[in-house]
């Protein structure tokens, strides 16, 4: 059979069945809306989206391309890999093939009157080599930064997010639930991550945590037992583990998990590319009383970040607070982590990407909105012994906050 | 206790224990050795790396930071987080605190004598924003490309590499060899490379596959059966499968697999970093003959590729000849992919990274050297029906080859 008549018959019918959702043509058109408020705020004539994600955002499809948008008229998607593929799962009408990016200009003038004199880049993860290309092609073009706008843009969630994210939480509660019957005595914490994860993946969990940095990587398997839990490494967490090697040095580890012990399962899930980030603690009979102990300051920290957190709240102003608090509750000194190496957010953006705004730290302070969505995550770190912690995420509403996770919060003894 | 401490005194033993192996120095020193004398050819003053695996192959530690390494005289690792765990996973001796990147020219000048004029960078992935950033800060220096001569000595793997690639190559073969108790009938695809990822994490599989692109994301549950196997997607492969989503669609999808189905397990396995990728046909019950007939040419294009596999042999060549082979076999219509959307390439090195040097495609006229190590991966594909293929990683040796993914290459069927 031919690839293309397939794809055009039967590709929609079969990821339908299988639970795909595409994203609706109204859905792309408001949020081509609110990108176009900003670039005109901007005087940014037309952008060119080349990352995944923003490109999954704008126009509904991954396949491998290029998204041009001007302000005004109709986006024009180009599609390297796969253009049939693409054609249905995209909403947007326009659709063409690029053999190769030598060929933009050329498409881009024979459907456009002019070539616009600004175009946004996304030069937050854009490679140099690349921008060199992009000025060779278009010598007389102004190229401007769009990451900041498509930051923006994108922290804002509309219900069809949040709906999506929501599924992700809810792969995460199913995760949690059978985690108690495959915690078993001799385990190693990368087994019981393995286990877990292959839970989630059988519920649809997609696998990859995406983030938006050159060098930070993220993963589903932080779980961490006892004198792991109290190890940092390279990423800006309160505790990164130990890890499979010196190439991956964070996560879970070949380590035996041992009977009083806190677990830390700090576990991410993923859903049509919507993360829901979650921990919760357990342990193999009794966990020792020092560690249930600071588990309830971090649940404390927690409800009272929650108690702040609806649309006009200072984010800065949050993140101080619980300061404060874990100082009157005496953990100043293990409270995100070892003194000299704590970390200075309690809460971080979460959508498509791991690292979204808006941040709930030190010099972040601007305002909670609606349709905002982040990760709080209180944590306490003892080296060479472990830690705890507690974390969920939440859209902010109306009037306070939603959660998205929501599973028992109690330390999941086995 | 003091994280410090702890980690000075027990981090070594505790990740020994576990199987952590830090590169030792005369390895490192071999590397920077090989990179200087690439250096001297381009006039290259000073290489300042900064992407994640460039830093391990120089330094062996993947810690957040940066290397610079002068033409002459000691390199410099500068650690952001965790300066004490990155002195004991490398091996270099001058290791220090950075706080921020702000601080490298007052860091730089206080360590060398005077800043070097010319500084290699990662121009094929590092971002724009950053790229702005070092030119502010080292208003007087030229910037150069660094990603070919990192490419190229990375290339030729030592024996200390292609051990650990051995080792991922054991990982595979365990995982392959227990795969025959795990698929079951009505299992789903994601449901069984779930499981799959699950065993080969619990023998140390680090679960990340590295790719050297902004855009392509690699995975290891590459399993596809029947008719999804029929599917091209955005990835550079011959097949990408259906996926979980609009957002991820490639690789395992929700489908049940069915018995007689060709059940395609293309499965990556990453021990320290160093990759070894495999392919092997399952079946529930015994496969269509139509599928067994087209893996039989796989296996002798498979085989047809290491028997010209030897230092000198030319890599377009080889792949011009396996087009020829293809066709004689009456597979030119499925062979690498559907007519109009068939790959270029039967081989890709591999290492830290599944996109390495050499590529063994149409436009890569160069000479195989002892040392490379690639993938070579015939696939046949028939759309809305399913697709076969084998695939193996081996290093070039002095007369011929070896293979590191030592998995019996008949039909798995359960």
């Amino acid at each position: 059979m031919n690839h293309d008549d397939w794809v055009r018959n039967e590709l929609r019918k079969l990821s339908k069945s299988l639970g795909f959702r595409y994203t609706p043509l109204k859905e792309i058109e408001n949020r081509l809306t609110r990108i176009r408020n900003e670039m005109k705020k901007q005087a940014m004539e037309a952008l060119l989206v080349i990352q995944k994600m923003n490109l999954y955002y704008l126009s509904g499809t991954t396949q491998d391309g290029f998204l041009f948008v001007p302000l005004e008229g109709k986006p024009l998607l180009m599609i390297k890999r796969e253009l049939e593929r693409a054609k249905v799962e995209s909403s947007l009408k326009d659709v063409v093939a690029l053999k190769s990016i030598r060929e933009l200009p050329s498409i881009l003038q024979s459907h456009f009157s002019k070539l616009p004199n600004s175009v946004g880049l996304e030069l937050d993860v854009l490679p140099v080599q690349d921008y060199f290309k992009y000025q060779e092609l278009f010598p007389s073009t102004r190229f401007m930064d769009a990451s900041p706008i498509l930051r923006e843009v994108r922290k804002i969630k509309s219900p069809f997010e949040i709906d999506l994210m929501k599924k992700a939480g809810e792969i995460g509660k199913r995760v949690y639930q059978e985690a108690k019957k495959i915690l078993k005595k001799g385990m190693t914490e990368i087994e019981f991550g393995g286990l877990l994860e292959a839970t989630a993946k059988r519920y649809g969990h997609e696998g990859l945590l995406r983030v938006r940095s050159l060098n930070y990587e993220a993963y589903t398997w932080h779980v961490l037992s006892g004198v792991t839990g109290g190890i940092v490494s390279q990423s800006d967490s309160p505790m990164g583990g130990l890890g499979l090697s010196p190439a991956f040095p964070v996560g879970a580890s070949l380590k035996v998990i041992r009977p009083h012990e806190p677990i830390l399962v700090d576990f991410g899930t993923c859903f049509h590319g919507y993360q829901a980030d979650e921990t919760r603690m357990f342990s193999i009979g009794k966990m020792k009383q020092k560690f249930v102990d600071a588990y309830n300051a971090c649940k404390e920290i927690h409800d009272a970040v929650l108690e702040e957190t609806r649309p006009g709240a200072d984010c800065e102003a949050i993140f101080l607070k619980t300061l404060q608090l874990a100082e009157e509750l005496g953990y100043q000194d293990s409270y995100l982590g070892p003194p000299g190496l704590q970390t200075r957010f309690i809460g971080h953006g979460i959508g498509l990407e791991l690292n979204e705004l808006p941040f709930i730290g030190q010099g972040q302070s601007y305002p909670l909105e609606e349709g905002m969505t982040f990760a709080v995550e209180p944590k306490i770190v003892f080296p060479g012994e472990g830690s705890v912690g507690l974390e969920n995420t939440v859209v902010v509403t109306k009037k306070g906050y939603e959660i998205l996770t929501p599973v028992s919060q109690k330390i999941i003894q086995v």
